[in-house]
């Protein structure tokens, strides 16, 4: 992408009503455009960092065998009615269509999913199962201040899976951690699995995904002696539950988490199987959120520095900032082939190719919008035929000839 | 994929809520689920058709300068007062928040993207530009019977253009037509340009893309002579108001439309540019709309037959339908390694490798999927190490050696 042509631009001037890293960093580089408290426009480059999140998380839901479907936003009361959770879920937005319609907009969709897939599980031949979707979420929250961590509408990667017993279930259980592990870990995130409170979901435990970072909004006790991590909000004690040890109190970012529901909706909707002998059980139904652009506010709130983001390379805008710094119609030819030679390679290149901005400029807007490697190229680099590049990272910069870097 | 680990499945009964024929298909092949009137859910073939035609339009988008963007559904009443449409779209979801706010659901956006762009274009040399995004829309639509044709929740590309002056409107507005038949083609729909009504947009004519079938709930007058194309609702003579000849009235179903929007909403939002001169003028806006998830239902409406749906190839779920009537193990094998190669060399199979269905069942099952080839493997086709090939629209059927067809 040539960035003469890219409509946003970059500011110096830090929102006025923004207070999270995050947010201030994504609109100042033009990742994102606020409209309103918790709701957020995606701009070229943040919606390539959005869609490359949401494509790690769609390789591991398919690598446990989940199915993607899509669910729509809009449901239905009745089935909110079905389950108790009409006046339950205190962030539902709710609204009248015509006639004597109300409607839900879908904050999660447990109600949505169990009847759906109850018209196709019939028998134990049918489970277990799982499928997921990539969609907007939408939650009435009160407070809306921390970007993209918590939006009013938001994206959301939602599993549910089904199973004919507990130890069917405890084993997805199982995998599903071990696929968050690496989605978080591939988007450059260092994730812990925090045991957590169910809310609405369930009685039972849960197990959230949570990354330390002093400007998290969540608690986390951490057993010194058995590595036990838990939500403030489930901590009684002042030792470790499990083993007695002393606890650290840290603050963290919630990513990811996971629910085991046993049979809470699929009762309220009598989905039951046919087991071998044919006498109708309980399914068990599990859920597992992941918030892509949640991911994206917290990725930018652990890799920044005072001069903006610094992406990890598997989910950065464009992989390489080449930077021009030629003004002769040589020099910028020998610019556009060094552009057309990579992008015909399959690197993907945002280009500063503007002619009326100045060095320092392209190299402060470099910073702030953080791809992860940067390419100068200027007259007195090409009087070697090379190029300076830059990891954004750690600031190492080394001189190459093109013909060595283009290969 | 292998068909017995899908999760959906095919169904003899036709709906009894549905009187369209692309949602009676649709949700008997497995492709969608209602959830109600109008709101579909896409299950992993339909998401999968969905994602194709998506595909094919950002394609076409980018190739005429359109920057990809996502902007939210939760809309702020106040943008609506500025441009005096609060009251005025008949089918805007409208909803209360937290404290005094008050939203719509998106049904288009121009009052989001207008002054989103104003943050960023200043002067002639950031004109002209282009945005859109691949978004789901919500429209509170008083009748919803036609299946994926008229949703209260549907996805649409909606783009947005931004000119210094009317030649260089109508210059891409040309473009924008030429990609538009460039999508309909591709997805394997002979559109035709209607001229047509305004709505809330503008007071100017409009032009639609029609694709004509006695399903259509459009009404197109085609002159005989100069083969101009009319909405019903803008024409009032019995000849044609360009040459004077002769109408006739067809059917059709609208796939897309396109918006000269001129000065209507940048006005609203006092959005102007500085010309070379210094002085603020007037921007002129355009706006382009197609459905993905409409072109899915006229796809279908379109192209089937009694026996089920007959996919383009383009859009198809799959490419090849391989059907396994192989039981003994060795032949199983066989089938298993045909898969496995056809998979490996980039063709979309769906392997129906289901043991306890039935030859004549899986055909039917195939015949309503609609996939354009089907593959059958069988003891019968294996004595000469061959498959038979059977065309879904034409039913033209051969036999192929395996390794022929492998390559």
């Amino acid at each position: 992408m040539r960035q003469s042509k890219l409509f946003t631009k970059t500011s110096k001037e830090t929102p006025k009503d923004e207070v999270s890293t995050n947010a201030q960093l994504l609109i100042r580089a033009g990742f994102v455009d606020k409209l309103m408290a918790g709701v957020y426009s995606y701009l070229p480059l943040g919606l390539r960092v959005l869609t490359k999140i949401q494509n790690i998380v769609r390789e591991e839901m398919n690598n446990i065998g989940g199915q993607e479907i899509l669910m729509p936003a809009l449901h239905p009361k009745d089935l909110y009615d079905k389950t108790g959770r009409w006046d339950k879920i205190d962030v539902l937005f709710k609204m009248e269509g015509v006639g004597d319609k109300i409607y839900a907009l879908g904050s999660t969709h447990e109600e949505v999913v169990t009847p759906l897939v109850q018209k196709f599980v019939k028998s134990h031949k049918d489970l277990p199962l799982s499928v997921y979707q990539i969609q907007d979420k939408f939650r009435n929250e009160p407070r809306a201040k921390s970007g993209l961590l918590r939006g009013r509408e938001f994206n959301m990667k939602d599993m549910y899976s089904f199973h004919k017993d507990e130890a069917d279930f405890l084993d997805y259980y199982e995998k599903s951690k071990v696929a968050y592990l690496n989605i978080f870990k591939r988007c450059g995130l260092d994730a812990i699995i925090a045991e957590a409170d169910g809310g609405s979901f369930t009685d039972k435990l849960t197990h959230e995904f949570q990354v330390f970072t002093e400007n998290g909004e969540d608690i986390i006790f951490s057993c010194n002696n058995c590595h036990t991590h838990r939500n403030a909000e489930i901590v009684k004690d002042k030792q470790c539950e499990t083993c007695g040890g002393d606890l650290e109190k840290n603050k963290a970012i919630e990513v990811g988490n996971i629910f085991p529901l046993e049979s809470r909706f699929s009762d309220s909707f009598k989905f039951t199987y046919l087991n071998k002998e044919g006498k109708a059980q309980p399914i068990l139904m599990g859920c597992y959120g992941i918030g892509p652009s949640r991911v994206m506010g917290a990725v930018v709130e652990i890799n920044h520095d005072d001069n903006g983001i610094i992406w990890p390379e598997s989910i950065a805008p464009y992989s390489v900032h080449l930077i021009s710094l030629c003004s002769e119609s040589g020099d910028i030819k020998k610019a556009d082939e060094l552009y057309d030679s990579l992008t015909s390679q399959g690197v993907e290149v945002l280009y500063d190719d503007r002619v009326e901005v100045r060095a320092g400029q392209k190299f402060a807007d470099s910073d702030l919008i953080g791809i992860p490697q940067r390419l100068v190229i200027s007259p007195k680099t090409l009087v070697g035929d090379s190029i300076e590049v830059r990891d954004r990272e750690t600031g190492e910069e080394t001189i190459v000839k093109i013909k060595d870097y283009v290969q």
